[in-house]
């Protein structure tokens, strides 16, 4: 499956190698006592989807490759960032298989670690002229604070509905990819008539990427995850198969009760999960991804046919048949 | 005390209340259930001494206030997310007598809570055309976080020295302060010339604020500090009066040992406090910050005349008399 992924970045991987040693110079610390710290966030790194998705969005207008490793690189580091400061914030001791940050070096030195990584991604946005770039990503970047904030207020909040959640997943997830997409054409040279069309192509398949993500949460494989299953429910996430079951499944009631009092009998969780798994919610969420990539790729369509299209067209197929 | 500083501000207290209501509308979170956190943050708020810089070093240059207040909101801003995030770290239960945001409501919101002041003053920022006010505040940014670091990686490190002290305390403090003054400086459209030297007498203060700043945690009344006594050297932090008296109490063995066992003995953390307290490394304090006080006075010595340069003038002074 990640082969499956790397395939689809073949076109860019040159660029993405570009990016990656972008990403070690400025994650480099100069206390030597944390090099190891540093190293750790880059190998424990994820697939550097937003900067693929920004490097593609680049290639709809000719440009050198110096003008979009920055902002690639930039955007990768906010969602580093932010991943170091959800561990810090939600205890998890594994993320990706690998030991977290905070697991290794305690919450102390990992809160100002996303604070240093996001820090040197102004340094990389900074480099830029076009006041866009500067103001996207304040705004993206307040408003994934929104919905983190906005998550952990409403943990066990087994009133939320459908629109709560989609508004929840768009700024925690939806708003950065559509960025990537965004600024990949801005920063290339596009007009405005491509880049709008690559923003809402990065907005929807962002969506559809974060409700996947919470679907994986209930049914994927731990191991090919990295992390245990129904570790959201847990925290008192509610993700779409939750609210969906919470409105439609027959032991809904019962659902509730548990989630009121936030899974702390034993085997709590196991009763709320398998209760999600048997109504159908996974199927009705998989649905709604399917929906989100139909728009995004209707988006693209109207885009200039290029290689870039292409391939992004395949990521779109890609993002509700990955199992991790 | 408190009332002295007011005077000081005087000049520009209005300029001050509409950074104030600029502060109170970025910080408004769209939860209600988080108003009261947002609430919190404003009221606990320090002495808005980066705005009251930024806003006296625009006056050296004329120019609408509306050009500053978003800078000088940014400022502030951007030391509220550092210190939210330092109680994240430090597990600290007060500041400034009242019970910290972490204190209140976990570490969760906490850490999504600075993430948010800082996001928010990036917005501001966003505002501005000249792309040295972007560079200087991520520059500024960055290091800050390195100084945060460095400092978690020293904790409890008896062979740091004045050097690491000095470079640390630059990264943590005075570059922002100096920032404040440099920027308000360039804002406001002033010349080269003004807001470089500007920026030297920032920095000065800054070194020399931070050093009373770490003074007054060994000798300052509980009550009108708000925190306890001996505070930084309890979490390992070596200032200068420890690393002054590790270097010539007539007792620096013993210091060394306490302090390599971290403390760890009771009565360890008063035996280090008192040892520090009679070897003179206070008085010793006091004088390099006062050097730091005459240092910036003579850069402000060479700006044009007006009353904002009387009024930074006095606030120098007043660096090194302040008990809080």
């Amino acid at each position: 499956m990640e082969n499956l992924l790397r395939g689809l970045f073949a076109c860019v991987r040159e660029d993405l190698e570009a990016v990656e040693r972008e990403l070690e110079r400025v994650v480099r610390l100069p206390d030597p006592s944390l090099t190891e710290t540093s190293r750790h966030l880059l190998t424990a790194g994820g697939k550097r989807m937003r900067p693929a998705f920004c490097l593609l969005a680049a290639r709809f207008t000719p440009c050198a490759l110096e003008r979009v490793v920055p902002l690639a690189a930039s955007l990768e580091l906010i969602h580093m960032a932010s991943l170091v400061h959800d561990d810090v914030v939600d205890e998890a001791l594994i993320r990706r298989g690998q030991p977290t940050v905070r697991a290794r070096w305690g919450n102390r030195i990992s809160t100002h670690m996303g604070d240093y990584l996001f820090a040197q991604s102004l340094v990389l946005i900074s480099t830029y002229g076009e006041p866009l770039v500067q103001r996207v990503l304040a705004d993206t970047s307040v408003k994934m604070c929104q919905g983190e904030i906005h998550q952990i207020a409403g943990a066990f909040d087994v009133d939320q509905d459908l629109k709560d959640y989609l508004g929840r997943i768009n700024r925690k997830t939806a708003l950065l990819i559509a960025a990537s997409c965004q600024l990949g054409g801005v920063v290339s040279g596009a007009p405005p008539q491509v880049w709008r069309r690559l923003l809402c192509f990065g907005r929807y398949l962002g969506m559809a990427f974060q409700v996947v993500d919470d679907i994986l949460d209930f049914v994927a494989d731990q191991n090919e995850l990295g992390k245990p299953v129904g570790s959201d429910l847990a925290q008192g996430i509610l993700t779409l198969p939750a609210i969906r079951a919470l409105d439609h499944s027959p032991a809904r009631e019962r659902l509730r009760t548990l989630l009121q009092r936030r899974l702390a009998g034993e085997g709590d969780l196991q009763e709320a999960v398998d209760l999600i798994l048997v109504c159908g919610a996974i199927e009705y969420s998989f649905a709604i991804a399917a929906r989100y990539v139909a728009k995004a790729k209707e988006h693209l369509a109207l885009l200039p046919g290029c290689e870039a299209k292409a391939v992004l067209d395949r990521i779109a197929d890609f993002v509700t048949v990955r199992r991790f």
